[in-house]
């Protein structure tokens, strides 16, 4: 049995996940999630990577998003909107749904029983029959905080693509930098749409926080480790935030795939492209590659970019061009049968 | 306008409340609340006696249970009972509807910002257009605690009424007390159902607890005192076991017009008789009488129970004698009529 770990944030992580599970089967597989995103909503714990990674595995996923069930009511939500006249502000920015609250009530309370994170993310995985190993990248809390310029606007995505002036400002010249303000994940990239210029990001917590048990031999023991195709600052980020999640995924680097979450200079969902650029990296897929190469042999990137396979491998990673879209079950294993092809080669 | 301040428990003091309102208005009321029975569920704080009165004076309760939401739906319970069999145990013992969570939700965010439960529970009768004055007894918190013998079961309501003797104890014969366990005051009234004996309530917290703003003023400055109709010793006791709010109470004592839950020797719903029987009370409107002597100038009971006027008197309250159930709206109005008389009186 080729035994798979993967450093996993949320939907692309998913899908991924979905792709190698039809490979080499759930059993094999052990993902390593992102939780710098986890929040505590109206009280209750929120794990939104784990939550996706969980119901896409036990396909009972929201298609039409990605996160979130199937089939999901709204009766809470609805009920909690009514409060928001009294409340002179938004309740629901972060919506939750009727049959995946029960998830956050779950979790909430076990963790309030003092059970580690990694315990109840089983016990969970087990009510949805997930036979994948999914654990969350720690126990401690990791916290990843958005320093944002809220005033600073997306110019779009031509030619002059970029942050605009702030509000005020001259255009075409750009000043010192506007008043900041520093969020949490969700409310940049849920309550904002991610659609304010970002300054830094930080893990809080991250450099002390422990791998959660079964971690880095997870890491050690796979066949292939694969970096999935999710943000690489905001999903992965976080994960490598850890020193010796960082130390044990090197120490693998030849078994290590990366699938570059970039194609063509946009991330297919989400503000991937424009946060690299933010914080001085490319917006590429050799961008990517350049984050990754101390971490991966090999990096897949799509067809799209097989023109930037030459300076790839000049910083001594292999480059995989495949397709890399995963529209559905048949690309998606189609994609995990190249990336294992690469581990394992 | 007679200003009518009420201490109240649950279903009964609600249903009070109503018939007060529907006399005086909602706008000369004030409710003071017991909060001994707030527990903490899947990480909510749950206030179900402030959601009672709130629900039933919105005229949004369930008109089959008293408590709860009218036209509920139970989405979230039925996606976590989902997690019982990973779990070992019952999760959805104490039953809580779509849109009760949302005022759960509402409360336990708006408390993990800071905010006063005596603030809350106002936003939230704002929310439901309660014109009353609803006040927590206290923003500390007092956690009602009952010791229980699980292994004592009650015998019936006929002339041995009383609890059994424990399981392989000879019948007849009381031993010494068999096992006790302490648990908190949902887990004794809705998960065991209440038919355990009790040994001791606590009620913890209470000494150094402070009224919540403007319980003391509502006390000293309404026409009428009213305690309702609820259990002496679990919704009422609470209260009076705030230091200040019995002095509160005993320096209106004059004004304060008591209402019976005992009626020929039963409680309406609950427990209430066989807990002042096991508390060393008198499961009677007697027992009650000598438990309110020293707060209550006043107290009503039912006309089953007009044998008991005369020792009632005795100990130098004033007894009125009228029909005490709330059946109904109409009911309820009439007995609210009795007691502002006697309170105005």
């Amino acid at each position: 049995m080729t035994r798979v770990t993967a450093l996993a944030g949320g939907v692309g992580a998913a899908r991924m996940l979905s792709g190698l599970a039809a490979v080499v089967g759930q059993q094999a597989i052990t993902a390593v999630v992102n939780t710098g995103d986890d929040t505590v909503f109206h009280g209750l714990y929120v794990s939104p990577d784990l939550d996706t990674v969980t119901y896409t595995l036990a396909g009972a996923s929201n298609p039409g998003t990605g996160w979130g069930l199937a089939g999901e009511t709204w009766s809470v939500m609805e009920a909690l909107a009514a409060f928001e006249e009294v409340a002179g502000r938004s309740l629901t920015w972060f919506r939750l749904g009727d049959r995946d609250l029960a998830t956050h009530l779950y979790r909430t309370g076990r963790l309030a029983e003092g059970i580690p994170l990694s315990q109840v993310t089983a016990e969970i995985a087990k009510r949805f029959g997930v036979a994948a190993r999914l654990l969350p990248m720690s126990d401690n809390r990791v916290e990843t905080r958005v320093v944002v310029e809220e005033d600073r606007h997306w110019t779009g995505d031509g030619p002059g693509r970029g942050w605009g002036p702030r509000l005020g400002e001259e255009p075409g010249r750009r000043g010192p930098g506007g008043p900041t303000r520093e969020v949490g994940f969700q409310e940049y990239f849920v309550r904002m749409q991610h659609s304010v210029a970002v300054r830094e990001v930080h893990f809080v917590g991250a450099p002390t926080a422990r791998p959660a048990p079964g971690v880095l031999a997870a890491l050690a023991e796979a066949d292939a480790v694969v970096i999935c195709p999710s943000n690489p600052v905001l999903s992965i980020g976080p994960l490598l935030a850890l020193p010796q999640i960082a130390s044990a995924v090197k120490a693998r680097r030849p078994s290590v795939v990366a699938v570059s979450p970039i194609i063509a200079g946009k991330a297919l969902k989400g503000p991937a492209d424009r946060l690299l650029l933010e914080l001085g990296h490319e917006p590429s897929a050799l961008g990517v590659a350049k984050m990754w190469a101390p971490y991966a042999g090999t990096i897949i990137v799509d067809n799209a970019d097989a023109g930037l396979a030459g300076q790839i491998e000049a910083l001594g990673l292999r480059c995989i061009v495949t397709p890399s879209v995963m529209s559905g079950p048949a690309e998606a294993a189609k994609l995990a049968e190249a990336v294992l092809g690469a581990g394992a080669s």
